[in-house]
């Protein structure tokens, strides 16, 4: 696990083999697994999973309870009946993108791309790419109207 | 931190500045945080997140996994780029007024009121005030029926 | 508790009084309640709640953040104004049928059938019986289409 300066974590996370940048906070109950990235300076708030193949850049907001995947099909067991393992899998990618926000709650599926400074709703489905400076809200999430820059007067947010 | 009488309260909780009525139960993985008020004979059910701003009458029946907000706009970072703090942030109220109950999994936007004996069904996202005796559910969360008074036989529901 | 061979639990879960078959994985942030019963070669992802009467059979892959519900009108106080008890309260069943898949995110009301081999999309909320060899998305959960078998080049999902 590497970790970048001032990062900040809060009680009873689950953290390995992932990376995390300066400044960078994370909240209670998180999970986030290894081959995960986080840039400096976001807000990865309480109760979320972050799984491997999930880049975040820098500034992002993740909410509460956000749910990432990696996986289009999942099932417990391969063809012969037994657990799976890496090598019944293909991991997909995820990226958000500099300065973007996620609402708690939301679910994204795996492969997705989420613009600069795009806002998902609270609560929202995330099934295809979200473009840059815009907010996209509901399951499946679709546009609700574009935000001219990053707002300047806005929360903090919770971890 | 203030706690009422025989409050019980499960392992693996974060719970800080916040004030928690009588006879109020706790689940796991719950977060409560600072200034958040709640009272007397709630269950507030495991893998919940309560932020500050977020005030819960009596009697309120609080499901799994349910993520309160209090930002309408989260970004994180400020004009500057910085970390945003909570010179930053401007907090939203939230209020669940008696005898509410809200379903596991859902997920509620700041500045919300929750009538009294209102029933919000599991999975809803509820983006405005929901009336008193009534039962809505879906993402948006719209009306569905009224609840002529509160139900006699139903659920402890489960922490 | 009853634990079946080569069951692997991670850090910070909540299981008490349930069954857990061979093989089977519980991620992190889990609570499983007594009397819930949990097949051979399962996986159960992290941030997951599962509760009273449900029964998952084998092969079955629940990921993360799912919230299984008993309940049909949770209430926190019974008619006298106190905290419900058992007695105040029939518990719901639910069965997820050998080799289902449930996506991150969703939610289950109680009393549900999810069929054999069924794959519930990701953020769904299901609020009635899935039929075995579909998929079903969506709040509420619709069908989309057949899935003509189990998958065999599908992932190993995360725990």
């Amino acid at each position: 696990m590497k970790l970048g300066r001032n990062v900040r974590i809060h009680a009873f996370v689950n953290l390995y083999g992932c990376e995390i940048g300066d400044e960078t906070g994370i909240g209670t109950f998180v999970e986030i697994q290894k081959g995960a990235k986080i840039g400096d300076h976001c807000k990865i708030s309480s109760h979320t999973f972050i799984c491997e193949g999930v880049i975040i850049e820098s500034g992002v907001f993740i909410g509460h309870g956000v749910m990432f995947i990696n996986d289009r099909y999942p099932r417990a067991t391969n063809e012969a009946g037994q657990l799976q393992s890496e090598d019944d899998w293909s991991c997909q990618k995820t990226v958000i993108k500099r300065g973007a926000s996620i609402g708690s709650g939301v679910t994204l599926l795996g492969g997705i791309i989420v613009g600069e400074n795009a806002i998902v709703g609270a609560g929202s489905v995330v099934t295809k790419d979200v473009p840059a400076d815009v907010v996209v809200a509901g399951n499946p999430a679709k546009f609700l109207r574009r935000v001219s820059a990053p707002r300047t007067v806005c929360s903090a947010g919770t971890l």
